[in-house]
């Protein structure tokens, strides 16, 4: 479809497609195993159900706090900042998209991953921005050196996720700290998405490097991806910037609804902290099972794990979970087509994962005798 | 405020400013009465707030649906379209970003009021969109002609609510047919966010011209400001074009519960006529009772009233208003500074703007004795 009325920008777009977000029943009727999206298997703190149901009512007719004051409050006190230190958004990807806009966008093409979040080169084609993209290693990981040691005249920026995705591979924060300092003249993005799965913050460096900036979600790690939060964290010059392109563009990105639960969801650390190290418990297991049944596993610091089989095609394995009522995510693309993202789900889910697998992995091998 | 990692295009915008949202009461703690930013006085319907509780659990930890199929169908029932013919963003601010992106980006400058939504020129600032303001009349008006013969060749797209803010007045489907039908070879966009309150929609022209968009909001007839919902409604082409920026800046602009609250405010149209009525109603009152204080009002379609003394300043009387408690808004502009926009509240809110009103006068009269 095209249309003379469209601007000059839209033909040109192809957009991100996101996992599939199924309405109904798997075969047969069946409950859909959901490994494809990675949500968080378990739902959100109750405290934040209970604030929400506080702000419920006919206050609804009124617009939210355009500064979203209280919110970014308690995230600065969550990491010892103040609240000029922080910028919040609908989901991080409205996050990014302003970070590309008011951050990203210069002259010099700016440098990720060839494999990374797809998302990236959508936000460059939105913006015109020039990208180059830096390979990983053999072993699908982030070199430190291709980003530290980038020959600064040349490039406008830099932005990677960590742990990276699909990858689910984690960088130190010693490792990111040479990134930032190598490169102290141009902005520095870590999108932190999934760091609370056992990474460490590269909030911590905030203080000392002024091109350093933080995305987060509450989407993983906060049990949240259905109410639409993301973070950005980085010294007052930068959070202005996005300020500025923010306000631009729409007032009231948070709603009421969404303001009270991601402020319960920061205050309650008790429960954060019981999910996520229950899905760091399982993602070990999952791991291990993987490998038991012959896959290679990327070492992950995230909420999935990225797995291959030596013997079984990728989207194959894809295919024929989903048709066991699993769905996984894969990619049709070079260097990852044979791999499976799978999201780490509870124990139960993870077992019905394996013993479809098994199932799927004993067709296959039947097929080829 | 400057910095060296800003892109170019940070440094030169002049964001939108939205009207205050206090925090707490008025001088000497008694209650605000806040007419200053048209939110509807009386809350949502009590079956939105049964909506979202009914979605208010665990599902929070899952993405919503990227196409909010549900919420488009029920608008396009609404609307008796398809849903192809209706786009939903995160509040019609949002949604109009999208729009001038993807319909209004020409080579070409595009038309709208002088005085008029003051976000529209900040969007063409975004996007760097050249623009013309076409004047409004000695009484404010929009004249139909200066956009309905403007030279084709020279326009890039045409955009002004209907009715206008912040004058209130409302053009005829007749006349807005007649721009329509005048520029058929660019995107006119009637911003209905205030059309509801006796106005009658250019939906009934989107069969016929494909070169009509309509946004509407949920801000102001439905009493849902705090949850951030705005659509569009145009031929499939321009849904399209909306539909594929979006996908390319942020996958899920609406969380959950506004799906769930703004299906359920589509869905409960008795209680949205009686609301809407009892708005007109207290316009009308208002209205003559400004009249009768020697105001000038201009006949509004609004939710609002915009009035001015022919012997007290409008910023005086801002602040003298604002003195006694009572929020409304001012605009330092030429040719309207001389204004109050005055927000329908209900009748009691309105008796206390006017006794408010009457304090101030008489202050402001007796010091001129």
């Amino acid at each position: 479809m095209s249309s003379p009325f469209w601007s000059r920008l839209v033909g040109g777009l192809t957009p991100y497609v996101p996992g599939e977000q199924p309405k109904g029943a798997g075969p047969d009727g069946r409950r859909l195993i959901k490994l494809n999206t990675n949500e968080n298997p378990y739902g959100p703190s109750p405290k934040v159900i209970t604030a929400i149901e506080s702000v419920l009512n006919e206050s609804l007719r009124l617009y939210p706090d355009p500064t979203a004051h209280d919110l970014r409050e308690t995230i600065a006190e969550y990491y010892r900042l103040t609240p000029d230190h922080v910028f919040v958004g609908n989901g991080s990807d409205e996050v990014l998209a302003f970070v590309f806009q008011a951050l990203l966008a210069h002259e010099k093409p700016i440098l990720f991953p060839d494999i990374s979040y797809s998302f990236y080169p959508v936000y460059c084609a939105l913006y015109g921005i020039d990208y180059r993209l830096i390979p990983l290693d053999e072993d699908l990981a982030i070199r430190v050196e291709d980003y530290a040691q980038a020959e600064q005249p040349s490039i406008g920026g830099i932005i990677f996720p960590n742990p990276n995705a699909p990858t689910g591979r984690l960088l130190s924060l010693v490792e990111i700290e040479r990134i930032v300092a190598g490169q102290p003249d141009v902005v520095v993005v870590i999108d932190e998405a999934y760091i609370d799965f056992g990474g460490e913050s590269a909030v911590a460096l905030i203080d000392r490097f002024p091109n350093v900036l933080v995305t987060q979600s509450l989407s993983k790690s906060r049990s949240l991806a259905g109410l639409r939060v993301g973070l950005a964290l980085g010294q007052p010059a930068l959070i202005e910037a996005l300020v500025r392109v923010k306000d631009s563009f729409n007032s009231y990105p948070l709603d009421r609804l969404a303001l009270a639960g991601a402020k319960a969801a920061f205050e309650d650390g008790a429960y954060f902290a019981q999910t996520c190290t229950r899905i760091i418990d399982a993602r070990e297991a999952l791991t291990k099972a993987l490998v038991s049944r012959g896959f290679t596993v990327l070492p992950s610091g995230a909420n999935f794990v990225f797995a291959r089989h030596p013997k079984q095609g990728g989207e194959q394995l894809y295919l024929g979970l989903r048709q066991q009522g699993v769905m996984v995510r894969h990619f049709n693309k070079p260097r990852i087509a044979e791999f499976l993202r799978i999201t780490v789900g509870t124990p139960e889910e993870n077992q019905c994962l394996l013993a479809a697998l098994d199932v799927v992995m004993g067709i296959a091998m039947s097929a080829t005798n």
